[in-house]
């Protein structure tokens, strides 16, 4: 649907060293053809756009002064990197962007040797590029870490340790700021007024500023005030940046657009830095596309589109809401019933939900910024002082916090409840996103109630459920995208901890299933009732405390049990399995099998595949019946006996 | 052995409450009489010592001027609180310290109302102070969160996002930076370094300086500059603290050991801070007890020891070497065969014996302060470059790092070595310093191969082994304490990945044991023996891979088949019936039992206590073959009919 662009110059660049050989005064026209290319590939592809619009210019400048890939350079988060691929030898890939098969919406070590380090959570960069820069070190042999951070992902802790351990590299460690001022959401916390106020007090850095921000050789005064003290003195006698604090010689700001400004200051802190720098580069999110510098969310993440009119394909309306909505709107209703109510975001508003909810109850809201470890035991300390926390984290990113989960909240017997977003298999974002293995991570903690919803109905009930359990820690889980369709409950019910429901009665078979799995255990059974294989399906809604009494009840009276969950091993079947043998109801025989996660990290796909690929699917838990069915034990009694 | 310390005005304090009938002036005798009980109670039960002696002035003074319980006092790790506990209605108790059924070593909710917020892993407390701080101005009632972290917590990531939204909090949020220039060992990074210019070039803070810091009342000169900004430009515009620059006022430094100050200094704040508030407190760990002050590590933590001489009970010498110190001689044998090999400590490295390491080969071996996430990714990024990165953190801060460990580790299956000290119980440090969780968490992920030592040798050989796995991430764990005895092997074996080994033959019943319970299951075998029920015993060495063609023929050719672990649910016991189920090995009847640590957060107490407590003991192993061999299921077999 999209005219492909004219693209001359860029047409010579397949690998950075093409780059090279053209002349500085030649790089705005590469930034700008690389710009439409860029466009026209996410417009037939979807994607995240506002990033990469944001650094063309600098994904040009630092290729063309760095010695990629040898100079090992880190996109942090890496949905920016979409023009480094361009640049780096994936351009006849680029429209297969996130695709089955396709190109990682992401950096990937396994594309190219110019992605030495893979990403997708944010604020790995900075600990990254300094294993590069010290391993390059220790070996004596050349070569940078150079990590693009943007300023959202600077208020993560791991940032700030990797900051904090900058000196060790001295100056084979460049820290690029790509400062947008805006992470997903609009940013928040002390780090982000810091940064504007930064910004807005001081001038771009002129060309004869630089080398003296890079070197140790301080204008006289400075240097003065400085030597009175040991090298750490400068940041403090000049009133320095947070980051001199920290042990970096900060450059900037540098406005990111400007490449007659950004080469020159890389190439200086290429020649002339004497310890570890922090390059402070001003961007602006949806650069040089109208459409996305007019969103009010940049175009971080779009549909197809038409590059003409910016106009996204949009999804088919009517359809069932999805889990996110169904999870706001039932957290607002119970606000609405009750003050001790209150939810806390780290830094994804949006995609939780949650920015209704602040709509609604703002004193109540809170987005900590890319901050889960903090967001978790904040809850906990709110948990303790009366209130009823939610903490509304996709399973991905909660793992970020598993120490504060278990440390602050399960240890402590604290009533927080953990809304975990996008559990299972995720589609397009891969496996850096899934939320494979918070059932196993949960259950296996004391004191935690782990629950999984099987449609949205039950995600009403469960977010109810959550709010009035104050005995100790609940988590329940949902997955990405869109509900089953089935209608809403008037009035959210109080299920009874660690109690399941039996959804449809057989005498042959029994699938337990745990979450959204739910629907293709119907379809599984409705498979083997035509086969005469009369089924029973149980929603077990609970994945601690396990349902025994009802599991037993299944386990003694089919002959096959299959269970059913999107999460790696160790969750629901691994409980269940360890119940049955506890209580000695292998003994006599049992026809079992756990169907879960395979043991690989899946790559993106459509979310069908996935499912597929997963062994998840309707036909795949009709197949392991009828195998388990048709197994053969004589070899295996032969063999004991 | 140990007199007991004359103490008449303390003898009049139960709570702080009497505290604040005395008169300023008084609060030095208090001080005094605080810490010679401290010392006699330490001497008495052992413990962490240098740590409380340094902050008694600041827990006397804190109690004295702020409104404690209602006022929710945090302090950070919480090891330091022993003064608080004598002072808080616990100094009945002070001599059971550490030890089974008396009070934790640590701050404990169940403790106390003074405990609002448990600790032990550190850099939670401004996360929970601000939780505290947030739900009483929601609940508009009175009442502040006040943090007590020490210089070494600040280098987390989690304190540094809770200071990056310590604004919501206003004048609610008070944070003491108590800084002794040391936590466990000496402190390292950027921010120590500029934490101690920022001591050494400020005088000690006056009266007449505090109101100017805490209220927005600034000097005229600095007033007129920061008024051409915003709020946050008072920072920048004095060359302000890194703390200004994310939001706090900062009031310091204060002498820590000086009443005279620091009872004004906190008064001040209580009565005219006009926002968060950070107070740079400097004290001396081990102050006031000349044997502690003289020591390197500032009698960290102590063994029993006598007061007057400050000697500490030595455990009696000669016996076998601990797990930490095979370890650290192992990887230094490695390392000076191979210049690949590196090593990472998060701040112990005494307590993982890297400090020897270090010693041998300083370039190799990195302490980057408390930041286990950092460490982590840093790894990652040596591993990339094609260094050997060995990780050495405790199972219980591992979690600290489990996304890293998934994210950047697992996913790109890069071949982090992670050598994971303190598996399992660990005695007197209780709940939050046991390693339960490890097994579960890494074997859950794709990619991860997991080992267990289950003795020193074993130790040694998987030291090796985890040198020479160059195929993606390899972790082994090992418990607190010391080896069993078993002569260490002369020259290291390359274990085969996904290969146990048979310890003991027999015929009836088989004992999978992971790690140093394969002592125990080598008593049981011998009581099964006695009782004429021929016992296996294997020793799996790896919870992944499994060594499923062992696992299948014992499982076949036994008639009760028992798991052991020193790890929670979902861990080696759920791999094995997991293995067992797809195989469809219950198909036909398996009488299998997981022996694993129970589903309680288990308190501190001896170890063989605890092992009792967990059913992790021989006669344990043996009662649970017995009742398997005995149950009988034929009412299974009805049920089932």
């Amino acid at each position: 649907m999209n005219a492909t662009p004219a693209t001359p110059l860029l047409d010579t660049v397949s690998l950075p060293k093409d780059l090279r050989k053209l002349k500085p005064g030649d790089m705005r026209q590469v930034a700008d053809e690389l710009r439409a290319e860029m466009i026209s590939a996410v417009g037939q592809t979807g994607g995240h756009l506002g990033s990469g619009l944001g650094v063309v210019e600098l994904t040009v400048a630092i290729h063309y002064v760095f010695n990629t890939p040898d100079d090992r350079l880190v996109w942090d988060v890496g949905h920016q990197a979409y023009p480094h691929k361009i640049l780096t030898g994936r351009r006849d890939r680029i429209r297969t962007l996130r695709q089955g098969g396709g190109l990682s919406g992401f950096t990937k070590r396994s594309e190219s040797e110019y992605d030495p380090f893979g990403a997708a959570h944010s604020s790995t960069s900075i600990s990254a590029a300094l294993g590069f820069a010290i391993a390059n070190k220790l070996k004596n042999q050349p070569g940078r870490g150079i990590a693009v951070i943007g300023d959202g992902a600077m208020s993560a802790g791991m940032a700030y340790e990797a900051m904090n351990n900058a000196r060790e590299a001295g100056n084979r460690l460049v820290v690029i700021l790509n400062d947008n001022d805006m992470s997903i959401a609009p940013p928040v916390g002390g780090l982000s007024a810091y940064l504007a106020q930064l910004v807005s007090s001081r001038p771009f850095l002129s060309l004869r500023d630089i080398a003296k921000r890079i070197s140790r050789r301080l204008p006289d005064a400075l240097h003065k005030a400085a030597k009175k003290t040991d090298e750490y003195a400068r940041g403090m006698a000049m009133g320095g940046t947070l980051f001199e604090e920290l042990g970096f010689y900060y450059v900037g700001p540098v406005d990111g657009h400007n490449l007659d400004q950004l080469i020159p200051v890389l190439e200086n802190v290429r020649d002339a830095a004497e310890g570890p720098c922090l390059i402070h580069v001003v961007t602006q999110k949806g650069k040089g596309y109208a459409p996305a510098e007019n969103a009010a969310d940049k175009y971080h993440g779009v549909q197809k589109f038409n590059v003409v009119t910016g106009e996204q394909v949009k999804a088919p309306a009517g359809g069932p809401p999805s889990y996110t909505s169904v999870f706001a709107k039932a957290l607002i209703a119970e606000a609405e019933q009750d003050d001790r109510v209150c939810a806390i975001t780290a830094a994804m508003p949006s995609g939780t939900g949650l920015d209704k909810f602040a709509s609604s109850f703002p004193n109540r809201a809170f987005d900590v910024g890319i901050a889960e470890q903090h967001a978790v035991t904040f809850a906990a300390g709110l948990a303790a002082q009366g209130m009823r926390p939610f903490c509304a984290i996709y399973s991905t990113f909660l793992q970020r916090a598993f120490d504060q989960v278990v440390h602050d909240v399960a240890i402590q017997n604290l009533p927080v409840r953990f809304a975990i977003d996008r559990a299972g298999l995720v589609g397009a974002d891969g496996a850096t996103h899934a939320g494979s293995f918070d059932i196993t991570y949960l259950a296996t903690l004391p004191n935690m109630v782990v629950m999984a919803a099987a449609d949205e109905a039950e995600l009403v009930h469960m977010t109810h459920t959550a709010t009035h359990y104050d005995a100790g820690p609940i988590a329940f889980r949902y997955p990405r995208g869109n509900g089953t369709g089935v209608p809403l409950p008037e009035k959210p019910e109080l299920l009874e901890i660690g109690k399941g429901r039996i959804v449809r009665e057989g005498s042959k078979v029994a699938i337990l299933s745990l979450g959204t799995r739910l629907a293709e255990a119907l379809k599984a059974a409705d498979t083997l009732d035509a086969k005469g294989l009369s089924a029973t399906v149980a929603d077990l809604r609970f994945a601690k405390p396990l349902d025994s009494a009802l599991i037993r009840k299944l386990m003694l009276s089919h002959d096959v049990v299959v269970t059913v969950e999107e999460g790696s091993i160790g969750g629901l079947g691994a409980h269940v399995l360890t119940m049955a043998s506890d209580e000695g109801l292998t003994d006599a025989g049992l026809k079992i099998r756990t169907l879960r996660l395979p043991d690989v990290f899946q790559d993106q796909d459509k979310p069908d595949a996935q499912y597929d690929e997963a062994g998840l699917n309707a036909p795949q838990i009709v197949d392991t019946v009828l195998k388990a069915l048709r197994h053969n034990s004589t070899g295996v009694e032969e063999a004991r006996a």
